[in-house]
């Protein structure tokens, strides 16, 4: 007279189908995987670095153009980026899912495919998460966290007058494709972070003209960019020839580049040298300056305004 | 020539807003607060415990049924409990919002303030997060994480055939009202962490008839319940008489009750005083059983099959 044991709800069973995907690593930093109220990571050192980026349909991509795989990956992406800005080791995520009402099976597969996927690709295991279908967007809120690296947890603060900008990589044209295919900056990051480089580090998510400025107020410094030396990505021309605006205004405004912006004393010898056998290219592109002299964008040895904001979620 | 640093962007300041309210307490866990890509805890023992749980307009509260305040302190306290089954001490929480478009700077603000009120209230601060703006119902997707306790990270996992099945509280009506307003049972699986108690536990979230059946599929065990034994709670009757369904099919299906279902070895005389010293009333309301036998409600002495799944926020 008793019933065997339910079987797992349908929310219980989309985590179950990512996890069955993808295997947390035995003898990893996982202590307490999937299935329980909470997850457990360990932390060596004992400092836990925790970012969270929400995506929405319609805001940061558009189900129907982006496959659910590349929607997946660039959620668990992001989050990684803004790990690498931290200089952190990745050691896993969680993730909240909003599905549209009603349920489609296929959706959850696709995606929990993706985001097995993407875990095993970037190297970052799912750990846990939360289901839900309402009537509404798609939206996946990512959750990462990692342990910090040699130079403790790397943030917008510590930039200091005189330092060198630096980005790791060209920017501009990103929304031709590329935001949803990037590679989050990782082991460039632990690469400078082993080198001692870094002073002040974050992720260009919204362009550089809106993030040097958060930069910047998080430093409490200002700083001047030399337009000359901004790394333009051979994305940027399609997007020049199609807006009619310069390559320039693309660098600094499309956003999603996921390239570092970091300020950094004058590189040594050795550091050159260990960069570059470690496969990290840095592009000079500016100076830190007292926050008196806000920022300024520098053309022909002239310093002229600095253009805009960049991309704002909100506007 | 050069520009000052310009303001925070909108989606900036909303984060900011939550944060003036509620300074991160100095000297604490927050190694990073808010304002830089990542933010950081120290976690005492190297273990991290991670939760998350999302909140959506429409399934888990009503924006005009309940105030913003008691929305934002839902969403945090729902993660607590999490951290509660785990018998984690909570460090620190991370918040991504989507807010429905246009954005409604009041909504905005009334969360800001519930956030930081809850965080003040519940002890544990908002270390960061994400907002956006999306045409769709109001979404916050809060992890909360903490270090584990002195029995390390209690789970699902561990119960025993022969063990005890107790719950920290009444069950059933949360619906009424109590589910916007519960205080998560922090305080109580420290206790019981200390005196050694729980080998597996749980938070009720769905409802015993759901979560019962979790607990059991994680530690690969079964369980009779004592249908008598089951403490119901005063909200229960009004629900009862509501729906013309027993108060025992409210306290086993309504969910939201956010009480602890634990299995442990019977209590010592020691464990008892230390429990009732730190004002922990626990309930024994069955036993693990083998897996064989799968998950029964005894009436009267007589086992009954053990009556339906709770809650599903899938159906």
């Amino acid at each position: 007279m008793s019933d065997r044991i339910p079987p797992p709800s349908v929310e219980d069973r989309w985590l179950d189908s990512v996890l069955a995907r993808y295997q947390v690593p035995p003898g990893g930093a996982v202590h307490l995987g999937p299935g329980h109220d909470t997850a457990a990571v360990r932390v060596e050192g004992g400092v836990a670095v925790v970012t969270t980026d929400v995506l929405v349909d319609g805001v940061h991509f558009r189900l129907g153009e982006a496959t659910p795989a590349l929607i997946a990956r660039k959620a668990l992406a992001v989050n990684l980026s803004d790990l690498a800005a931290a200089a952190a080791v990745p050691l896993g995520f969680v993730v909240g899912g909003v599905f549209p009402h009603p349920a489609d099976h296929r959706l959850f597969d696709a995606l929990a495919e993706g985001f097995a996927d993407a875990a095993g690709e970037l190297g970052c295991p799912c750990i846990g998460g939360d289901t839900n279908v309402a009537r509404g967007p798609l939206v996946l809120a990512v959750t990462a966290f990692g342990r910090s690296g040699p130079l403790g947890v790397l943030s917008r603060s510590g930039a200091v007058v005189g330092m060198t900008l630096s980005v790791t990589g060209p920017l501009g044209g990103s929304l031709g494709g590329r935001h949803l295919r990037f590679t989050p900056r990782v082991a460039e990051a632990q690469a400078l972070a082993r080198a001692g480089v870094p002073a002040a580090m974050m992720d260009l998510s919204d362009g550089l003209g809106v993030d040097l400025a958060r930069l910047c107020r998080a430093s409490g410094v200002g700083a001047v960019v030399d337009a000359e030396a901004i790394p333009i990505h051979a994305d940027t021309h399609a997007a020049a020839a199609a807006s009619g605006e310069s390559v320039l205004h693309h660098a600094l405004g499309d956003g999603e580049d996921f390239e570092l912006l970091l300020a950094h004393d004058p590189l040594t010898d050795a550091q050159r040298t260990q960069l570059r056998t470690e496969g990290v290219a840095l592009t000079q592109i500016g100076e830190i300056r007292p926050a008196s002299e806000g920022l300024a964008l520098r053309a022909a040895g002239e310093p002229g305004p600095w253009p805009g904001r960049g991309y704002d979620h909100l506007i």
